[in-house]
């Protein structure tokens, strides 16, 4: 690749990570008709059979499908691809089950989609623009950020490729190696954290008919407590089913009785489901895998690269946020790129000094989401609290809306929303102690 | 390098980094039978000219006097080297001082130590085993941590050097190559994170009999709210002066009159000490470096490797506790391996598991000192504080321990010195309120 003019529409891009986030970037910058080269570290992800164990359904919601109808995919995700979940549906240890819908006001929905048809989908469209190249089996050696330097080795000869792009785009994931060449970078602040609990994916089959075994728009949550099962729906009729729960308690469970014993107690009626034999071969046949909360900034490096999506801020799975927030990073960069007509000094800076509070926020919020989905959720407090949000929501939509609705079903900025819930649970606080003062008088009086 | 039993009092052990932990480490482990290498990347700074710019002065206090003790050097590093500093001499900016001591009641002070001093007392020190071996130049390439296994190059003939090791101590500093190695490691939590100041230094020179220009037993104070001026005195009567300030204001000094308006209107008195010219030369020669936290864990990877000093717990210095903390983890360690028996695998996971704690305190703390220093100290309150704090140590001194004097002073271990402020803070506020009550109530009673 050669260098071009700052300000020439046709910069040549290296997007590195070709997964969900990149695959999407490269459509947004092709769009804009600079020349993108994306790389990938794995194979054509079209041509892998799917791998165990990875997360291989996710909840859109409408961050996610705002950047997919910019590029024209909405439609075909929603429609095609996507499973509507209006409700949480609660399984109660004894079996019963009751539902929480996500949007009483007006309906919304978040859809369960299978991450390997989205990415699919993204990659295939990318076909369609003759200003995309796509270099599969390619691993990052070297980076040098600076001078938009990149030297790959190629998985499968070997033989190492050298890159000079006027723009580099770091979509490579939690474990990012763009970000790994940052961290040299004078005051880059990082920070990498694991939780104490980890995840193993298990599965409820389709039932004889090929049909779903359970209501299918739902997302079904068993809270525990201290750990949690959920279950999201998949095009095939089937469930992903998760378990969330602290190492020590995984490493505790290590025989097949054991294992059995701990399902009749905390998740009977799921046995049935998943079936016997399938439990013991999926829960033996894995291990748990950690989960990891990454934020850092600045997200460039002059105007030569930048890191967005996981690379850039990777949260726990507990807001169904993590490729919503990514999408929304494209949707944001996309913006800027119009509004500072292409020159990357302008964009990568006003990206980095903007989007940071947010993506530190939702990393928050995830963290917090996994406290109310095991444990609070359960809880009348929490029934009582959300019943008094959606009323106040119903009756002033534009002035009230709650936590969960504005960071599922809006675009306020996620640093907004949190904002937003502090001042609510202030007015909450004095409506119920108003409400308490107004009660306490009203005793008085009748007892007079 | 062989592999020994795991047992047997012979280890090979592999100390990465021959700054000032390093080489202490390198004695404990030599004291207690092992055979140590000691790479550094440097040159034998025995036989280096001073470098600019890195801070040459440092406070030792009583957490690294004792380390010095155990290893027979606490005297030649006090009575020799030390210059005692037994209050803060605080500036005002009309030239004027007064002096807040640090300790009251038994009269302890903060040693100042030049770092080339110390670091070449420890390796000379180390010479007179038989089982240490120095290796300067000594870049590490690659780490192989769970293995015991580096391979560096020699910087001089740029030869590689493989090691096998039995245990792998990473004391490379706040930006650890060692560390680097265990990041990638599962379940590795980190963070790195800068200030928004950074800091230059100047220096006051010896007057012309070759004296002190100030009064030498005090470490010196400008307190200017958002940013300060300190200076340690030295061995040659001279000062190092450092300047701490947030990067902006660094860059809006940008011409010599600009710097000497700068420094008439907040440091005047230090004018003259510094002399204009070398003002000028010194503060436009360098420029200034940033100032980094960094808190991780666990510290080891099996029983093959442990970071300790800056690589596990960079600290900003205005707590003056850096190297202190650093000798510290000596040591503890050394307890540890006194305590099972030279047992690898329980001495690394008992440091892992009980050190953190320590060094995520003293990081907040020295960040916390910062404002304290630059700002606090100039207030009432902090005095009225300062000296209720005093008058309540010196009552009861074992039950009361002032916050600074148990972090500077004492062995208490860290965390529980933070523990110690959040009760007394309880405490006191109890205390203003029943004073507050108490002459309400007299004020009522004079008034009948």
């Amino acid at each position: 690749m050669s260098i071009q003019n700052g300000h020439t529409k046709h910069l040549n891009v290296a997007v590195v990570g070709g997964g969900l986030v990149g695959s999407l970037e490269a459509l947004f910058l092709a769009r804009r008709g600079h020349r993108v080269s994306l790389y990938e570290y794995r194979e054509d992800i079209r041509k892998t059979p799917h791998v165990r164990g990875r997360s291989i359904n996710l909840a859109l919601s409408v961050r996610g499908r705002r950047a997919l109808r910019d590029v024209g995919l909405e439609d075909i995700m929603i429609k095609e691809h996507g499973i509507p979940m209006r409700a949480r549906m609660i399984h109660r240890p004894d079996g019963s089950t009751y539902s929480i819908p996500y949007d009483t006001r007006t309906n919304q929905c978040i859809y369960s989609v299978g991450r390997n048809y989205l990415n699919a989908v993204l990659l295939k469209e990318s076909e369609n623009y003759k200003n995309v190249t796509r270099h599969f089996n390619h691993k990052l050696l070297e980076a040098n950020l600076p001078k938009g330097e990149l030297k790959f080795v190629k998985m499968d000869t070997k033989e190492t490729v050298s890159v000079d792009a006027d723009l580099i785009v770091g979509t490579d994931g939690a474990f990012s190696a763009v970000r790994r060449a940052m961290l040299k970078q004078p005051l880059f602040d990082f920070s990498q954290q694991y939780i104490e609990h980890g995840y193993l994916e298990l599965c409820i089959p389709p039932n004889c008919q090929g049909g779903f075994q359970m209501p299918p728009n739902y997302l079904h949550i068993w809270p525990r407590g201290n750990f949690m099962m959920i279950a999201l729906p998949n095009q095939d009729c089937s469930w992903t089913v998760t378990l969330f729960m602290p190492f020590k308690n995984f490493k505790g469970i290590d025989s097949e009785s054991k294992l059995l014993e701990f399902f009749e107690k905390y998740f009977p009626d799921s046995i049935p489901l998943i079936g016997e034999k399938k439990l013991i071969d999926d829960y033996f046949g894995g291990s748990p895998s950690p989960l990891i909360t990454i934020k850092c900034r600045p997200y460039h490096v002059s105007d030569k690269a930048i890191i967005i999506g996981d690379a850039a801020h990777a949260v726990v799975p507990f807001y169904g946020q993590g490729m919503n927030a990514g999408f929304e990073d494209c949707t944001i960069l996309n913006n800027l790129f119009q509004k500072h007509k292409d020159d990357l000094t302008q964009i990568l800076a006003e990206f980095s000094n903007t989007r940071w509070q947010d993506a530190f926020a939702i990393c928050d919020l995830a963290m917090y989401n996994y406290i109310e989905m095991r444990d609070l959720v359960t809880r009348p407090s929490y029934r009582i609290r959300k019943a008094l949000d959606d009323l106040i929501y119903w009756i002033s939509p534009d002035l009230w809306v709650p936590l969960y609705n504005s960071v599922t079903f809006s675009t306020m900025p996620y640093s907004q929303c949190v904002k937003n819930r502090q001042w609510q649970n202030k007015v909450l606080a004095i409506i119920i102690f108003a409400a308490g003062v107004f009660a306490f008088i009203l005793l008085c009086w009748a007892r007079r």
